[in-house]
């Protein structure tokens, strides 16, 4: 099984590994929409790593700046616009279907109606926010440059071969002076960049390129394209464009003068929009952070072992908490006591002494490995009588033994510094 | 204008105040969907006060007991009925109602093929839920009980008058042994009501209720309602289900003996479900903790102030920095620095001191007190020279004097002591 493991291709490894440990769901659906960068069922560990992703998205775009404020948009807008993704109840639609008294043009004419009063679904936060521009501007008494953030679901619109799928999105709307507006084109690139490379165990898979001219939207001057090179080919993940004031003035049409700000001159801000893909952000993190290693065992064997080294504070469990063979209840509830301690402390521990299942050492440290845990505490016979545990870190491999009443301390430390690199 | 303020009705002073400091995006729309518990637009506060809401339901669901894990489930799932709401594509419905050569039962074949093969969105979170319960199951070693959470956007049918809307909920659904699901459905309203308590200044406005037997769902044994009196009327905000296990068998069908869990005796546990609609949810405690004062002042004019007295956990601005009048660039930089201290330590804090529009003390007071801000800190030409600025709180009205050094943590006190009442 170790032959056969070595021939699977890094995406099959990845989709297995990602539906073996709670990452993803187990079926075809989840692993196809997974891997076209789409949101699909996520399990426990899964859920946890696009939460802590989101989570430094928000705080390093809002907390940085104090021109940044976060909103929360509508999907469903009123649009006088009929195209684009709609939402109708399937039973309204059989209902004019099945009315047989209906001419052919009656038909046609009640569907057509129906359609153009169901409600649009967004594909992107863009116009959410430059709606929330006017409301905006009192709380910066009309001063540039400000930013509108926002996370949420999106529908992206079918591509042939499959439904319409959900994606969820961050957004930066960033308004700015007209002529500054290139500038922060690129103070964003850097700082997005920047950014997904943090976390990254191979930073330079990440990476930044103009969008050539002939690709550019309709609206923007310039575009950036942020890209993780996976195994199988490069996929962007945010992009960043300068796209003017049109927009703006067309979603506010006739009303020219509650645009302008107060900066120098009285000018109708230009707009550079950041839309990024967390959901294929979650992969490019964990297919960044795969490790395949091998090793030579005692007796020559060849052992291959996986290890999902994802970054401190993106891991979604921080610590498994463990018992020795021979288990006994006292065990347990020391157990139960750290489980309760890293709940309150909100670092994400792993109840592991819960599955009574017989299992060696090495086997629980490959699946810890495979989960991408950042340490194993193992509470023992020993721990009862000197408060000593074993804990063994995922990216060292070395066993230290520590006091009980340390463990929270040295975890918390470890996320903290590895966050402040 | 006191007079006139007077005459308002709760609910118009309720979304006057709102859409004036920045919880909900002015327009009629946004305070219909807000008045009916639907999404709106949410500005600034709002959008900080649900995100402080939804992280207090997540912490108090999964954090207080070992046995709940967190997912992430899709909105659209292959479903072999084809009733509920659907994600079309306008354009293509359009394409098929402008082929001339197709006859009507050509017409009414296609629409009806575009409408199988469409995406279904999602009216509640349950069957995600249940979806996951079989690849839940080896994390918890198949021993009950467990449960699945879940927060997410979800879609309402319209009621005639308007769109389908779109709501966030909030999900647990609880997996027991059949004998005890009684049980459980009395301990998690037990625990539910409670946590609505906690966070109301009013806290009997937050009720329960069993369902009547006529209004049970069909799968349902048992339901409660938790209801929050608002002054217009009664609302429900979550509702607990103790729905046996018949949707359970029906998602897994054929796969009986996957479902069942160790137990004593091999059994196919029971549901327990708690859906709860957090849109709603921030409008009761908007509506709860709005206070209408009134004060005979010096010259014996009748004075109203309202103030919004959200939990310290919940407020969306713990601390407000503003400078005196005749604000120097110096202060403005104590403000700047202060800020982003208050950033790092992950303290909502409102940058005032932008605002460079000339207001009176009252004014400021009166404006902080409707956004509901824990604390006003003025930093004046006296912080300058002796690092001493004036701290005042909302809920005692009482101005201190402190350290500039102390500020930071006489907030983080504060909020925390409130949280562990």
């Amino acid at each position: 099984s170790s032959a056969q493991s070595e021939d699977l291709d890094p995406l099959r490894a990845l989709l297995e590994l990602c539906a073996n440990r709670y990452y993803i769901s187990p079926g075809q659906t989840t692993s196809e929409l997974f891997q076209r960068g789409r949101s699909c069922s996520y399990g426990p560990l899964g859920m946890e790593l696009k939460k802590n992703l989101l989570e430094q998205w928000w705080h390093s775009v809002t907390r940085s700046k104090s021109q940044v404020f976060g909103i929360n948009t509508l999907s469903s807008r009123k649009d006088t616009a009929t195209g684009g993704l709609r939402i109708v109840e399937s039973e309204h639609v059989k209902q004019i279907l099945e009315q047989q008294e209906l001419s052919r043009e009656q038909l046609v004419q009640k569907v057509q109606m129906l359609l153009q009063r169901s409600s649009p679904v967004r594909t992107d936060l863009l116009q959410g926010a430059l709606e929330e521009f006017v409301p905006s501007l009192e709380l910066v008494n009309r001063k540039l440059p400000f930013g509108l953030a926002e996370t949420g679901l999106c529908f992206q619109p079918s591509d042939g071969s499959v439904c319409s799928a959900e994606v969820t999105q961050t957004s930066l709307v960033w308004f700015c002076s007209p002529r500054t507006s290139s500038q922060w084109l690129d103070h964003w690139t850097r700082q997005r960049l920047k950014w997904w490379r943090k976390f990254a165990l191979s930073p330079s898979d990440f990476s930044s390129s103009d969008v050539p001219e002939e690709e550019l939207e309709a609206a923007a001057s310039r575009g950036v394209r942020i890209v993780y090179s996976f195994p199988w080919g490069q996929e962007p993940l945010e992009m960043l464009w300068s796209r003017g004031n049109t927009e703006l003035l067309h979603t506010h049409k006739g009303a020219h003068s509650t645009l302008q700000c107060r900066n120098g001159r009285k000018t109708v801000p230009h707009v550079v929009s950041l839309t990024g893909n967390m959901d294929r952000g979650v992969m490019a993190f964990l297919s960044n952070s795969l490790l395949q290693l091998k090793n030579v065992d005692g007796k020559q064997k060849l052992q291959q072992r996986q290890v999902l080294k994802l970054h401190p504070v993106l891991a979604p469990v921080k610590v498994a908490l463990d018992v020795d063979r021979g288990a006994t209840m006292e065990m347990r509830q020391v157990c139960e006591g750290l489980l309760q301690e890293f709940m309150e402390a909100e670092i994400s521990a792993w109840p592991g002494y819960l599955d009574t299942q017989a299992t060696s050492v090495e086997q629980l440290t490959a699946k810890y490995d495979e989960m991408g845990v950042l340490f194993t505490a193992i509470i023992s016979e020993n721990t009862l009588e000197s408060g000593l545990l074993q804990v063994r870190s995922r990216d060292t491999t070395i066993k230290e033994t520590m006091h009980i009443s340390e463990l929270k301390n040295f975890v918390s430390r470890y996320i903290s510094a590895a966050d402040n690199v």
